[in-house]
């Protein structure tokens, strides 16, 4: 058994089939509408927004999967317009695309799982998805071009598609998971289960060919999600369409069982991961991703808890903007997260710069080594709180004048 | 009785001098110690932040006032430096000044409440302070100008000075108020009961003439922060040294008693209000003061923490900086506040405007009137939760491009 990243068209999953259109509701006229077509016999697990303000579709697909137990035959995707805040109206209007998804994809309405993305509070065109949906069925496909085409539909703010890839070989019989994701800003996703009704932004589509229950694949999703999705932000604002699904065929053969399961979840935790990353990566004005490593902890719960305060602290993120090692506004932020701690325990490195011990500064502080760390694009602080075990990895970036210029600028 | 603010020098508290003068901490060679000597009979009460991480002047001023049950002679601040995360060297070089001073002012060490405000874990120069008292003893006075030197001096990245005054006339005799407060960045207070040990940003020195034990003062300016200085953000981070002052020197000949309680009461807080006030409209960057007024919350502390959420938000923030009513932004961030409510019953208004309610967008809205509301300088948002008759008023700030220039630029 071994778990490896594959980027060669054999590690697409089977039973899979992809597709986008133009459907004129992204103002660019860029692909705006994404189909995603399963087996009947293919099986979902998600995770939504924990949001109290959910989008439509959130509120429409809970139901579908509700009422189906767990089967999604097909995704149906728009970005441009995130049917959220929209009412009842909105709700109607989901319900309408999906019917007549159901008709064009021969399968029953609420085995459709419907995601939006995009601007919030605009009433939602229904009739553009439904008019695009003949188009999308004669591009419908199982190559990577395909698979590409769906993960390109459903960017807005990105700046560039995001995938990942996996294959676990189990005993000469492959088993392969593709991930698409979406997301720039509005990024903290924290997701859960179920709870009230989601303006999607980050919005996540995993799947596999392997054969599993939807109570299986629930149980691997949420500690997936857990440790990617959930330990990112951009801004610190959580959508309210946020969506991670997984997506199992069955197409490979290969069934979800003592042996496979741990192999399988490496790999899952793998793409996540990749996903994860690349959402930050490109987050809107980043210029630097930082993973912020809590240490020392009492548990993982006051280690991530530490992480946020840093990775939401204005000013630690502008002072990353430029390179400048402030560790008193680190110190300062893990001070007001909530969690109690001896400042005196507190060990502070950025990248292998010692910064911050026995409550001053580093004797071995080297101010500029610490500044040429942080002028790569990329580099990791850690926190060792020194009372405890437990830790976190947590992914952010930094606050930039151009994030400003792209949300002072977005118009409702 | 009456309530009014007056400006006239006549309204200063008695019993108190104030002077300052220029010691070589700021790098720009402005006034940076400042004094306040008041009466030996004089009481205070303090709160200061609950950052898990404070500066030494912070650990310094609980034991002193521990020490004494209260009693405050000499006011000790400087700015340019925090002293905060130096360690045991801090801790004594704060002892050094306060020892000092006590010396120059007549007093015992522990009836001096030292204070520190600008950058973080930088060797405090204790020699600068306690050379620059025999300086400070000859211009002390107690007129308007001096009462203002004082209110400079403590100045970092504060464009300009914040004061208020108020007078309670009681039966002829009057009771004078004086304020003097300094912070535009790192505000985000949550002042309360002592925790840990701070980097000071937000500074708050109230100064009465009233006659009143620490006790009694603790509990008439618990309720005034919590309203005033607990209710407003700039950026949401907490800082390390956030102190308020409030000396009482009772050369008034007016008691604290059941007829003075409420008109001191309000008085006091009206000069906290202003000052809150004062401290966002000159944050850092900051084009536009929004106040957040949560209703219909099921209690104060859901309203607040909705309030919080908003005003913590990078994308309402950045909206807010274009005048954009971009009331989905809002929404989302009441959303994952944390409070669950039905946004089916939530209402919106940006200024007199509705934008959303019945769970949509506002049959109402008129996005050109709500554009004209946020081009205003400053402006009420009001988010009605529609479960019950809880409140809470919230100042907050826009987020701008110059705020990230201003924390990016900051040198460590």
């Amino acid at each position: 058994m071994s778990t490896e990243q594959d980027t060669s068209v054999t590690s697409l999953p089977l039973g899979f089939q992809w597709g986008a259109v133009k459907a004129g509701i992204k103002a660019s006229g860029k692909l705006d509408v994404a189909v995603a077509i399963a087996p009947k016999t293919a099986k979902a697990a998600v995770m939504y927004t924990k949001n109290q303000v959910v989008a439509a579709p959130v509120t429409v697909g809970r139901r579908h999967l509700q009422s189906t137990g767990g089967r999604v035959v097909a995704v149906l995707v728009n970005a441009g317009n995130a049917n959220c805040a929209t009412g009842q109206a909105g709700i109607e209007a989901c319900v309408q695309t999906c019917v007549a998804a159901a008709e064009t994809f021969h399968c029953i309405y609420d085995e459709v799982f419907p995601s939006s993305t995009g601007i919030i509070g605009v009433p939602f065109p229904a009739e553009k998805v439904i008019a695009a949906l003949p188009a999308i069925q004669t591009v419908l496909g199982s190559t990577s071009d395909h698979a590409e085409l769906f993960a390109q539909a459903i960017m807005t703010t990105d700046t560039r598609m995001k995938t990942a890839r996996a294959v676990i070989d189990i005993d000469g019989t492959r088993v392969n998971i593709f991930g698409a994701a979406k997301g720039a800003g509005m990024i903290h996703p924290q997701l859960g289960a179920p709870v009230g009704p989601p303006h999607a932004t980050m919005l996540v589509y995993l799947f596999t060919d392997l054969a599993a229950e939807t109570e299986e694949l629930n149980k691997l999703l949420a500690p997936a999600v857990e440790q990617s999705f959930n330990c990112i932000s951009i801004d610190g604002d959580t959508s309210t369409n946020d969506t991670v699904l997984l997506l199992a065929s069955g197409a490979s053969g290969t069934k979800l069982n003592e042996r496979t399961v741990e192999p399988f979840a490496n790999a899952l935790n793998l793409v996540c991961g990749s996903l994860a990353h690349q959402i930050v990566d490109d987050g809107e004005g980043v210029t630097h991703v930082v993973t912020l490593h809590v240490t020392g902890a009492r548990t993982p719960a006051e280690a991530k808890q530490v992480a946020k305060a840093i990775a939401h602290s204005p000013l630690c993120k502008t002072a990353w903007s430029s390179a400048d090692p402030n560790w008193g506004r680190l110190l300062a932020a893990a001070g007001y997260s909530g969690v109690t701690f001896d400042p005196e325990k507190v060990n502070i490195r950025i990248g292998t710069q010692p910064v911050f011990e026995m409550g001053m500064r580093a004797p071995l502080f080297d101010e500029a080594a610490a500044h040429a760390t942080m002028q790569e694009r990329e580099y990791t602080i850690t926190l060792d709180l020194g009372q405890g075990n437990a830790e976190c990895r947590f992914i952010t970036c930094d606050l930039t004048a151009e994030y400003v210029r792209i949300n002072a600028d977005y118009s409702t």
